[in-house]
């Protein structure tokens, strides 16, 4: 284990980006480049520009009308008109037109009365100067345009080149690489197929895309192998083409395959190694020195997980790479979010907690979702991130935090904020309504039927998935309903009635056909977690099959959702677990049918009139949509989006 | 005057989206094509995109460590640590190995102690899956991955990779072209050098410069001169190359020679002609019909004033072409803003107030800028725009006033807010303060030495210029602060002695030679606003010399800065006025020396430690500012950055 590496103290991003900036000489690594100005929107200027030209460059008129000195018709009243001849007395203009001589104002036309071929009727009197743009009003020549360091905006190269400055010097663009390495790592140019140990290489695109944005120059390698002198090489051929930076993606770590440190220490100085941020400890930066043969140039090791890469860019590379730029860093929108679910948080680490957030009532709620780094599929869901600090333990529910929005502010108001048990036909669902002309947008945080009712209670969903079956009653719903959303009215409409039955695998090898096949040697089971419907209804049948859940090997693994369980089917994970029937059918599993059940949305009545709530009430009313919800398989309609009331149970039942 | 046009009812900018909205067939315009994944981030999706591949695809391990079932482990304490043997009982791993066939967890490898070559001891339980990424973790083969109209962001880009998604369908890019008019148009592409009544095309990239930060195509021609039959011919040609949108510059409006609207008539239906916007009111947009040849396309008649056609832009553009490719419209970031002056506005129009805006104490303090619509200079200038609504009069100063940032947030922490006299040195400071590591900039209100101090009373600049002359004392600025300034503790610091009078064409033709000649018949004088100190100090010295003010043509014609009244001499619209000698010598005029004054920066004392301010006085007090203050000609910098007292006067004098 000695060939282990050791974080240095892990330093908060800000200290990091303060480090950064001070061990590198901007004015040295960049020189400057002439461009047209229209070209040249987003750079930022070497130099202050001053003004070649005025702007105007001549009095001229602002509107069509006539022009005439203004003390010719101080006496002009409404029904005293002053009359003036066309030459001496006015001259038609046109806006735009030079002020002719003589003349220092303008009457609308509105405003003019032709009496006959060359005499007009004012009115009313003009004052000196009215209705016209004087010389230099705008821009006065030799004036300080724009200063240097400036990010040149459009309104920007409006007024260059008004003012006749047709190129201009700016700074160098910020070039970078950034290379992955990884043995394990597949190239995605060559379309890989993954097989066990393998992931596909993805990280060096976010920090394109992320690049684009910042209109940096980012190029990229295929996957350096887990070797130390293979990737010195890459590092010295990136700055040897004349990258300002280069980032290696992974292998920053600590780990006994992490070379990024020794790399980094060979050819330069580290500066940090670990930022107090989860995700995005293991960041690294150096600075080359002689060396490397390029020194006084930035290393960069982001971390191999997706979500710390992101919260590396985001919190130390959009600051220090804007400061090379002498841009402003770019800053998310920030809202007020209340948080959904009590959210506990390491003490000295930030913690970076993806949110799904929408508009419910008065509130932006944000429902927490998963928190691995490796989560890169929480950033496609949430819509803002919040960082609960080094020095809190956790934020309760209901407890308001500052988040940064990652999509626009307004788009609040379009997000349907579901909480609850998890079914396939809310991605068909969101989908559909991605697809309206004005497309709401279906956030779905998978608690289990009852973790919905819950954050129904809690305010913290517009609405709730729920499929809780009653044994006593034999009803669905309405009797968890009326326990735990006491004073809460509430509309039932149904989505689905579901098959729910064993999932298995492809030719189900070991003729599993039902609970008691559970209780076997050979058989190993993956549950669902405590609180989902789908548990309960196992549980349900276990009971009325006499079997104790201690002899079900498997029943303590969980998984949060039907497809997670099939795959966990499909790679042999586990031999079987209960799920509904069309995450066997995507997955291509069998199936060994066990109930029919009824998937209900509970809506809280005072959220029936919302506009979100009706449209997804259409929605699901539609007829083209109940087709696609049978499509998928092991889904009946017969009462799809109809409104239910206690006691109905599976209606024809 | 019966070819003018006559402006449909102005309609609010939100209604004309909207109207543009009904009247579009968004999916009959747009295709869609197939492009590489890692191209694709800002591309808005065509529809729902599935997982091919989980990710991870198998059971991984999240640490470097050893994989052990946890069972064995569950006996383990401190003191009592339980020992596994290599195989059987525990097998090596690195963080992204599979989890070894019959391993359930991952213990860390700091948590474990290598006895002996093939024995490692324990010393806590570990639970079930702990450390290690599960199957489909992050996704789930099959399941939806990003739903249809989805624009995708750096972060997507990341999970579809991981998924095995290399390419997408995505909806097809915007065309747009843009076409500049007029005859007095001059294409910027020729390097021109206006004459009176020519401009300077520029609003085709302004327009350019959004369209790219909208990721849309935009093409733009040679400016089309003022005819019907030629514009059409532009129009139809720009739909034939394939464009969506077609945006006509200037010629909007209703004059003689607007031909936009007659031409959108002739191929197709106008929707929109005018919104209740200033600037921005001659706004147009139109839907081509079959004469047109491809019908159902956008035509857009926009401003020719650029800020006018800025407001179209931003208001109605943006959000159409943002809905064209399925992407919620770009937010500007709001603040409140105490108006730092009464800002009347016109009933039942909305109006646009460019603000100079910085951080001032608790506040952020906007100064509103000029409104003319043909001053582009103002965008530059300002960090916010604020639009008083329609129903409203005005606003009164120190009233709170939601506006729209053009620049991050942060950056008004690093705003100098300057109310005050205008003074070429400031802009040399702007540049200076620019040029620092964490830039600062300087925005200035140029409301004359007496508005400084009055806008240092109502708190709303950060720091005042003044050169306000006491005949009775001699002394310069204190006894106007003792009067005006009472009870506000303040620091007066000098920033230069200028050179006052009178800047007369080059070579003198006119022989002018003080305050004497100024009633003469052939003189006319360009003079500056009340309370600017350049018009006590011209008030004075008429005095001193018994001459009656109306005596003097051109009196009660005002300019706002040195470098306009400047500019008035350069183009022979007034003989002479009074300025500093900089402004002279900047346009190569002559100058008749009048005075020497002192021009001094007014600091509230509770400012003096705020840190901008701290760096101002650092900079003026550098020898290298000093030396590019003098260079400019006619200031002397003896007492540059000293500390004035009542009673210095000039100083050596």
């Amino acid at each position: 284990m000695s060939t282990r590496n050791i974080y240095l103290k892990t330093v908060p991003p800000e200290e990091a980006v303060a480090l950064a900036k001070a061990n590198l000489d901007r004015d040295a690594l960049f020189g400057t480049e002439r461009v047209p100005t229209h070209e040249a929107a987003g750079r930022v200027t070497a130099g202050p520009i001053y003004a070649r030209y005025s702007s105007p460059t001549f009095h001229a008129a602002a509107m069509d009308g006539v022009a005439v000195m203004a003390e010719s018709t101080f006496a002009a009243r409404e029904d005293e008109p002053v009359a003036l001849e066309q030459g001496e007395g006015f001259l038609f203009v046109n806006t735009g037109n030079p002020l002719p001589e003589g003349k220092n104002a303008v009457v609308m036309i509105e405003n003019v009365v032709q009496k006959d071929e060359s005499t007009v009727l004012i009115d009313g009197p003009a004052f000196p100067w009215q209705h016209v743009r004087r010389i230099g009003e705008d821009i006065v020549a030799t004036e300080l345009l724009i200063p240097q360091n400036r990010e040149l905006t459009p309104s920007d190269i409006g007024a260059l080149i008004s003012a006749g400055i047709y190129e201009v010097e700016v700074r160098d663009r910020v070039r970078t690489i950034f290379l992955p390495t990884g043995d394990e790592v597949l190239n995605f140019l060559d379309k890989p197929e993954p097989r066990a140990g393998q992931v596909i290489e993805s990280n060096s695109q976010v920090f394109r895309a992320y690049a684009k944005s910042w209109g940096i120059d980012a190029q990229w390698s295929a996957p350096v192998p887990d070797d130390e002198d293979a990737l010195r090489q890459a590092v010295v051929d990136g700055l040897r083409k004349g990258c300002h930076m280069v980032v290696v993606g992974a292998g920053s770590s600590a780990g006994s395959k992490d070379y990024s440190k020794k790399v980094f220490e060979s050819i330069g100085t580290v500066l940090v190694h670990g930022i107090s941020v989860m995700p995005g400890k293991p960041s690294l930066l150096a600075v080359t020195d002689e060396r490397s043969g390029y020194p006084g140039r930035l290393l960069v090791g982001a971390p191999g997980y997706p979500v710390s890469a992101i919260v590396c860019h985001e919190k130390i590379l959009a600051p220090v790479v804007h400061w090379l730029m002498g841009k402003s860093a770019p800053e998310r929108r920030e809202a007020d979010i209340v948080l959904a679910r009590k959210t506990p948080s390491r003490p000295g680490m930030r913690e970076a907690i993806r949110l799904a957030a929408g508009r419910i009532g008065e509130n932006i709620v944000g429902a927490p979702l998963a928190r691995g780094a490796g989560m890169i599929s929480t950033m496609t869901k949430a819509q803002a991130v919040t960082y609960i600090p080094e020095d809190v333990e956790g934020v309760e529910q209901g407890e308001t935090v500052k988040a940064e929005l990652l999509v626009p502010k307004s788009d609040l108001d379009r997000v349907l904020v579901h909480v609850g048990s998890h079914d396939n036909t809310l991605d068909l669902l969101a989908n559909e309504l991605m697809g309206l002309p004005d497309p709401l947008r279906l956030v779905s945080s998978h608690a289990g039927s009852m973790g919905g009712l819950t954050a129904l209670k809690a305010g913290s969903a517009l609405f709730a998935g729920a499929h809780l079956f009653d044994p006593e009653t034999g009803d669905f719903n309405f009797p968890f309903i009326e326990r735990y959303l006491k004073g809460i009215p509430v509309t039932v409409v149904n989505l689905a009635i579901r098959h729910q039955g064993l999932i298995v695998a492809k030719g189900n090898p070991l003729s599993i056909r039902g609970v008691n096949d559970l209780t076997r040697d050979d058989v190993t089971f993956i549950n669902r977690q405590r609180g989902a419907g789908t548990r309960i209804l196992l549980d349900h049948h276990l009971k009325k099959a006499g079997i104790d859940p201690r002899a079900v090997a498997g029943y303590e693994n969980e998984e949060f959702t039907h497809m997670a369980v099939a795959v966990n089917v499909l790679t042999g994970a586990a031999s079987c677990g209960l799920g509904i029937y069309a995450a066997a059918k995507a997955l291509g599993l069998d199936f060994a049918p066990l109930a029919h059940e009824r998937y209900d949305l509970v809506i809280p009545d005072k959220y029936m009139d919302d506009p979100r709530i009706k449209t997804l009430i259409e929605i699901i009313g539609r007829n083209s949509v109940q087709t696609k919800i049978k499509a998928q398989g092991g889904y009946e309609t017969d009462m799809t989006g109809q409104i239910m009331r206690p006691g109905m149970g599976l209606g024809q039942d």
